[in-house]
């Protein structure tokens, strides 16, 4: 075996100093958010009931650049700079003239990408005066991300998770609790929201849409506390660029700056926080990276949905969002990757969609797993299911460049690591993992449902 | 807040070339083992039935340094070297002048130093033509490193896994299978040992004592199969003193080289790996590091057991080795560190230590969570409960330098992360939680039935 360079690391020096806001940078700005009410843009005093100031000014600004914080940097580097990785294992498995490379987020406290915004938004609420922030979660991704940042900058926090996890995921209720977080299975009896969906049905296991509203509603009812959300809004996606433009340094010192980008999109912010620094290299004419967002086929929003104006929660409670939606009560059947399971996309990264300025795919559980245990067996790690979704695309891409014999650079966001969803695996190994094809029906019906707005 | 540095990362070039034997470096050599039939020192024709011939020369090897081989340095290097990390948070929680550093093993894929060996036993199996491992294991960790490494180089595993954690641990046992290894509940009724047992006791859930004996049996009953072990022996001891080479140069780096170093002890292999090229620096007068070996009070086999020569097994079928030891058929409470329950210590270890050349202290499991809830909150690192023996130790020291007003350096050794231990997190969180002292009379009573060889 011949040597090669395996891992590449940054100097603690070399964290980028700021995060970039790619909204100066786009060809027209995106549409913006409406008072469900008056169907007038909401501004700012819309958003600073359930956000403080800090974090409403970062969800509208027009800067390019904003300075990371040095307290905010301190934590950052517990985990970053986060390795970028060649893939060796995988590409001798496949056989390619490719080099795939892997961005590795989960080796951060919680697991994955969530801790990049977590800390972010404990710092600013900590900053601003608050003292408790409420969130939901689903799989427990976020809700752990944000314990973990609440513990450090001293916080309450309040996590309200979907029941239905809250009892199949205890590993992850416990690592909430030993952050310090109080958790929650939503539907509770402590809000109107909750008591209400258990008054229509006292056995029900929960959804996100409803841990959202009842995460809100704590917010607003209880002094010194705030909303924290793990995605979709601009901020989400502004704090997670530390990953593209950390990319971006280690490409170049690998040699090997990328021609396709992959990334999975639930919400989107993790797509958005590696894509965005390399499309601002597209734009300014200095790179021409493809980029590719993957979701599952059980629930494709940017390649089924419509692009409109839409809810951001099922409760419809938040503002009217342009996006691309599935009908914020479209139901996603249960697929492994709980974390891909949201009705929309963030409404930025919509507009870079809608724009033709990335591509999206969608891809089907089984065929994620298959790449999900290979990478597992050629390269060591688990991943998330979530992350697996991108590894599919990847894998396929190389597949393609070793037919058409080019040594492309294929560059994949590894979100998190699957060590606590190793049942998932259990599934996958024991063939008892299905599939879920877009329900063409149901989404029809949920856009057909969706409020007129143009 | 001030400047500081947080992560010392090595170059790569920098993972040391050489494993480091401190054999000829004692004053004077370790006991040899005995045959048990002969009471005869056992040469390398008792070790070949059940290892390679590449890792028996290692076992007895006089040599100073052993080249790690490319191809197994390619491997470390996905994860290698692991960080060296100062404990900020932990230190500003105890308000110490010390500085507290811990070096991060379960960066791994499998999560822990295991892996160190497990890809070196792996790569020397290979060259020497074995086709098939078997090995046994108790909460999972070692089962996982080394079936992560045949994966690697094309082996088949077989992995015999107690019985009462292969159905309390599903993760560990699905992460086994996932890199591809066949993992049986032990007492199985594959081999006579199982079957004794089983015959016996139907409802057995099984010890490592007899998962040992039936790896082993297996080994040398099927072709083109060697027998694999995670620890006690020299050539483990060897393969893991990586950790400690790393740890030298990186504490220079960070301008802290340490005062003292801690480690927890199961069976020995990682303390030896963090602190054999420190007690080198030691011995050739070049530094005065104190080297602490932390048991658990439930099985304190250096600070309650005798020197002795005794068996490595419960089931009498090694060869007999000069250790401290409980007996072997001493049977330790059920405590959350899985890892910490073999009845000895390896031989090597615990030749240094009747040296004189280290020191040992046991500590409860109660105040060993407690501070591993300390660290995860501070640090935002949940670690295993067997690593936490050791923070347990450091922040003992690091609160004596505080009463002292001394600024010492403090390094301990991280041998792997928590996340698959959660559960032990959760009945530490509820109040759950046991301690186990030392059982004074079973121990006494263990060790008047070792064999008389002296």
């Amino acid at each position: 075996m011949s040597e090669y360079k395996k891992k590449f690391v940054l100097d603690e020096e070399r964290i980028p100093k700021a995060w970039y806001n790619i909204v100066p940078d786009l060809p027209e700005p995106p549409a913006p958010p409406l008072n469900p009410a008056t169907l007038q843009p909401a501004g700012p005093d819309d958003l600073l009931p359930i956000f403080p100031p800090s974090i409403v000014a970062q969800e509208v600004s027009a800067e390019r650049y904003i300075e990371i914080p040095e307290e905010v940097h301190q934590i950052y580097r517990l985990w970053r700079p986060s390795p970028l990785i060649r893939a060796t294992g995988l590409e001798k498995a496949l056989d390619t003239p490719a080099r795939i490379f892997y961005k590795h987020e989960g080796v951060s406290p919680a697991g994955s990408h969530k801790c990049n915004t977590a800390v972010a938004q404990a710092y600013y609420n900590k900053l601003d005066g608050t003292t408790r922030l409420a969130t939901e979660t689903g799989a427990g991704q976020w809700g752990s991300a944000l314990s973990m940042a609440c513990q450090t900058f001293g916080l309450e926090c309040k996590v309200y998770m979907v029941k239905v996890s809250y009892h199949q995921k205890p590993y992850r209720r416990s690592m909430m609790q030993l952050w310090g977080a109080d958790v929650v299975a939503s539907p509770t009896d402590q809000t109107n929201a909750g008591r209400a969906v258990l008054a229509e049905d006292p056995e029900s296991l929960g959804s996100l849409g409803i841990a959202i509203s009842e995460a809100v509603e704590d917010a607003v009812t209880h002094p010194g506390s705030k909303y924290s959300l793990g995605s979709v809004t601009n901020h989400v996606l502004l704090h997670q660029t530390v990953i593209g433009e950390e990319a971006i340094l280690q490409s170049q010192d690998a040699d090997a700056y990328p021609n396709v980008v992959v990334g999975c999109v639930g919400g989107g912010s993790s797509f958005g926080g590696l894509a965005f620094p390399f499309l601002r290299e597209n734009l300014a004419g200095r790179a021409k990276t493809r980029l590719v967002a993957v979701e599952p086929t059980a629930c494709p929003s940017i390649t089924k949905g419509a692009f409109t104006y839409d809810f951001g929660d099922e409760a419809a409670t938040t503002p009217l969002f342009k996006m691309y939606t599935l009908g914020h009560d479209y139901m996603p059947p249960g697929i492994h990757a709980g974390g891909l399971r949201y009705h929309a996309m963030a409404p930025l990264l919509s507009h870079v969609c809608n724009l033709g300025l990335m591509d999206a795919v969608a891809v089907r559980q089984t065929k994620v797993f298959d790449v999900a245990a290979l990478f597992a067996q050629t390269e060591g790690i688990i991943p998330a299911p979530e992350s697996a979704h991108a590894i599919r695309v990847a894998v396929d891409e190389a597949l393609k460049a070793k037919e058409e014999g080019v040594a492309r650079n294929i560059l994949f966001n590894l979100t998190g690591h699957g060590l606590l969803d190793l049942s998932a695996y259990d599934a996958y190994l024991s063939g008892k993992l299905e599939d879920y094809d877009h329900p063409e029906e149901e989404i029809a019906a949920s856009i057909a449902r969706l409020p007129k707005v143009e």
